[in-house]
């Protein structure tokens, strides 16, 4: 008998960060896929990573519309309150032998709650992780929750074992995201202007055969109406730099109402002119972007973790990645336009690309797929001490 | 300014355990009591706690209807998801400054959640207590998304510390259900009989001026299928002993239906003929039933917690307090009819009532509403490790 | 290709309703039948028909649990609105080429909105009926969404047409609980006894081999605090009688609690000594005790519809089918204990057993398979003038 | 004791099409306003009815956030679903006498069956109209559960009797959109250009001082796939003409998205040049502009409502008003850009303004008022024939 894993992805970055994982649970022999889309993860103005995930071959199970407009802290609740609501349908009606969980998004404690209440083991990934934020609630939430833990890093293994977590239910596999990384940094040569020719966007046209920057900069949740005027910040930086710029559009969330407004903002009184804005990209596509690119500016994850691995520079303004374990490729700063503008500068010109391997070793996908096959199922828990 | 405190109460027996707390932050000079009722709280069949409280004087601000009929786990899961959206609907409008979110009851995640999702400080009750089953995952994941933590037991101070909450805050208390059993210790003599007539119930009648045991069993949600079976096997034990027995229905849960068709089975073919079956009772009668009585069979956190600083001898059956911490009031025995019987025919016939303060002084209540009204407000916290 | 119809079944009652139908969709060359189970069809205490229904042998695509407890109007509307979210997601899922919603109860908006909104064709059973309380209204609103009616009798097929809907998109194929009826009634002659055995039920036995008398009352949900006092003055005449009853308990709806209580109360006081309890029969089994009843007591539908055919003499209590096609079997009386019981004595003692084809000859089951595999699938729609 | 008047307002032109009997309300000695504001009232993205609704006095007693992000069809039927669920709980709350519900949007019928099925007298404005499309199945459905009908025309008032409802629940009030037509109309001519000047927009400046086209032209529900290509179709029309043109964004709706990227497409691709793009006006605002163009275009019910009463020329794109009464102000034309421009072309250059009082004499408010001050409050109805 197969196990059937159910995989939940509720945002395009979540999807980047398994994908190798569903590809290794799909192909191995003691493992059954079921997928299940829910979310921002369907919608056209945040990437529709629906599309993205069949057009790479995955048949989907069920989908899932659970986002309330309003991009405000209550509608959040409300969204995950009827996402948890019709997961456990769901759950009722595809029986999986274990449910997966993805990180640390507001909604993902959708999927983890009703799992957990409905006696399903509950398989949490990239816990134990540190940022602070409203991140910081879920994530170690998800990890109580759970019942299985997969870790991306030591540090991350160490504090999910001292929350009072089992030592033998505690996985150091890696982070897949990094399994991505390590496909674009072994893969040939790509045509970058022909890659990005094939995603729309608006803005500038950007040379990709001469350098340019990245900008990722999302809400922070737990200082939402400071949402519009952080962005305005980075805003400031990158347009006072004039740098050729591919930058892309921040996540569905709190706050993302505003952060949205500052760019189409920027963008009506003509700043911004050297940029280039993007929805979304496959995950490998934007990858060799990052590796070409001269580096990161705003506050992803990525810039932590997939390019500790690459070894591309990174600018990460703000809260939203405190804590988080980074390599010597990241230099922090406030969101202050001088600052971000210098530190970019300094970027810019630097030829260093120091690479750690904090989050993994590239092959997190596969040995995750071995851990759903062999590990115990149970739900019974209980503190260590 | 007050302090505006929103307390959601959903159940039952989570009123009993808060009531003098509520007292405490009403009379408050600094505090504002916010209180919403919701989930079993309003139910008939589970005793409707919503006409006990007003009828004990509070002014209640909301009441949500959450319960998804079925009470099995699906719409355990399915209840929390429509209770979380429409809780996060009565915070907006309520605009507390923080939110108390009771013990473990599965429920309690979507008040948790909503207030954590909405930047609205969390203050959760009764957390670092270890019991096994669904609430002792729902407990800490509680605890991950609160950032004031109230406990009852020097024990769960230091666990809740131990999963990375920062030392100043968490606050020992003591649990206000002891402040109840306090007052139903230091209370005058009571006419039991008359107390008891102001309930209906059905079943024999049972003579109070005598000896008579008290019966409190809830279905293990982990355990669902086994909800009637583990009821039937209490039910043959006290039934083979046949003595005067006051029996308390189940809370709502997955499995209460299992467990209330054992019950429902046995008067059916005249079974439990020397028992009398009460759905609720005011907290401080319960209490005096208690005090009064030869002790307490079943699986109830009151046999743990009032019935040490009560004295009141425990038969704990089965593995739903597993962990927590016990007095030397406390037997524990398994879902086996012939070791209840035996355990329970010697607690019948000893006159030990040892007591223990575990859980607390009986001075909870105006603590809880000292720290309510001090504790720093943050929405901000992180892993202290 | 074949036509994938869409049922929605919400009750007990709606099921046997529509069993012929289901059976005849299932056969029909040109149809595949889709079959979503949800609301109290799928509640233990209202007779769990999803048990009956794969029981007899129908595969159930879908179940969505949805109503909210508390049992009275708030929740009526609760469970409407949740119970229509979902059922988006499922006919999403299934994607049928038409749904078809059944008569009259108040959740079964959900599925005709639900459809409605997504641009399937929706066909309503049942359409054109008059009866008074909120049926009335959840009836025509039904009709109003609909855009293929198949109704039961002439009447019906006149009042639809005058409220705006084309002639030739409303079918006449009388009522497929007729089409049980006409079973019942051609049946071999059956062994009431062994048939009655099979469901456990409360209360004294019945000898059916001797004159028995059927009730079954519904609380009417616009005189929702009335609905305890008009069960306990039902329970007063039957009481009185003191003739052999089966009793059968009332439908989940605004109300039930309280009629639910007065006949709990009135069996703790031993009232109702003659009578046993039933919560569900199967159809059939329900029809054949109907056929050799003296005669039925109560509000439901069956005593005008499958009543009118069978000849079973019927007395009509109160409001609830005020304004229903009846024929020569029924009286009418108020909520009047006297009343009733003079009705019923009558009723007793009669030999009289009138049928009427008023709701159909019997043969509705084929007749509506056959429109749905033939009617123009479309949902536009326009008022007639 | 005044009776309670909560009317539900979903979207920004229901406001505007009951605005004057909100003032009318509030301003009855008999009457007590509570306002509710829900759905894509509260969404910026759809010009945030809210601050429109408390800038111009009103007090808000409640918010219900309830649109489910995709603007598909599924969509629809859940955000419906949700917000009948959390309607009910406001319902509950506030208490009302009688609901107000407005017109013919999908999501009104939350507001409707909540009423209905709390045993609110319902009160529906604006039935008895046709026009197709899904619409005419909301307004007829609202119809069958509502007990009083306050319609805006003759015809209308004819249909809701036909349809079976009590001629006299049924009043002749006229629209109270046509109030505010009466007010601009009546007005001091006023600074066209500082009043544009409050909103911002985005696109090219408009001289109001010289001719000026308006353009709204919303997704037609039953024709999904299609709103894209008719907003298209139109946009070819009007940027052939290259005439000043002030468009206004269309309502959130399934198709919505289509519709909007359409034009965003366009404006990427430097067409519609000549046109200034609004999001929302007050209503004053919006008429002053309308009275001073040369004419509509696109499928509002504004042009052929408010600008038949003005007398504001309008060429009516496909089947959205289909069936709808029209003045001899309306020019009907398909989905074909040559038609649109040939037609749009002979109104810019005609200076017929023909009148006509087909929705209203410009006092429907107060008429209202009055209406729901003395209307018999009763929730039993039943079909008239």
């Amino acid at each position: 008998m197969k196990r059937k894993v159910c995989v939940v992805i509720t945002a395009r970055p979540s999807y980047a960060r398994v994908k190798t994982a569903l590809e290794a649970i799909r192909a191995h022999q003691g493992l059954e896929l079921q997928l299940v889309v829910a979310a921002s993860a369907l919608l056209d103005r945040y990437g529709n990573a629906l599309q993205v995930i069949e057009a790479e071959g995955f048949r989907v199970d069920r989908t899932v519309y659970m986002i309330v407009e309003g991009e405000n802290l209550v509608t959040s609740a409300k969204s995950t309150g009827f996402g948890l609501a019709e997961l456990a349908t769901v759950f009722n009606d595809l029986k999986p032998d274990m449910v997966v969980s993805i990180a640390d998004r507001y909604e993902t404690i959708a999927a983890s709650v009703a799992a957990a209440y409905m006696n399903i083991p509950l398989v949490h990934l990239q816990g134990g992780e540190v940022t602070g934020s409203i991140d910081e609630k879920t994530r170690h939430a998800n990890t109580k929750l759970a019942d299985i833990h997969l870790v991306c890093s030591e540090s991350a293994r160490v504090r999910v074992e001292r929350m009072g977590e089992r030592s033998d239910r505690v996985y150091l596999t890696g982070c897949p995201s990094i399994d991505l990384a390590r496909q674009a940094l072994e893969a040939e040569p790509r045509d970058l202007a022909a890659l990005a020719a094939a995603y729309t966007g608006v803005g500038a046209p950007v040379d990709l055969a001469r350098p340019y920057l990245v900008v990722m900069q999302h809400p922070v949740t737990t200082e939402y109406a400071e949402a519009r005027r952080q962005t305005a910040t980075t805003i400031d930086a990158i347009d006072a730099l004039g740098v050729p710029t591919l930058w892309f559009w921040p996540n569905v969330d709190a706050g993302s109402d505003g952060a949205s407004k500052a760019i189409r903002n920027a963008r009506e009184n003509g700043r911004l002119a050297h940029a280039h804005f993007y929805k979304n990209m496959r995950p490998l596509d934007f990858l060799s972007i990052l590796v070409n690119s001269r580096g990161i500016v705003g506050n992803s994850s990525v810039a932590l973790r997939e390019c500790a691995f690459l070894g591309v520079p990174a600018v990460n303004v703000g809260s939203r990645q405190q804590g988080r374990d980074r390599g010597r490729n990241v230099v922090d700063v406030g969101h202050d336009a001088e600052a971000i503008a210098t530190a970019v500068r300094r970027m810019w010109s630097s030829s260093e690309r120091p690479r750690d391997l904090i989050y993994g070793d590239g092959h997190a996908g596969r040995r995750i797929a071995d851990v759903l096959a062999t590990a115990p199922l149970s739900i019974e828990k209980m503190l260590t001490y």
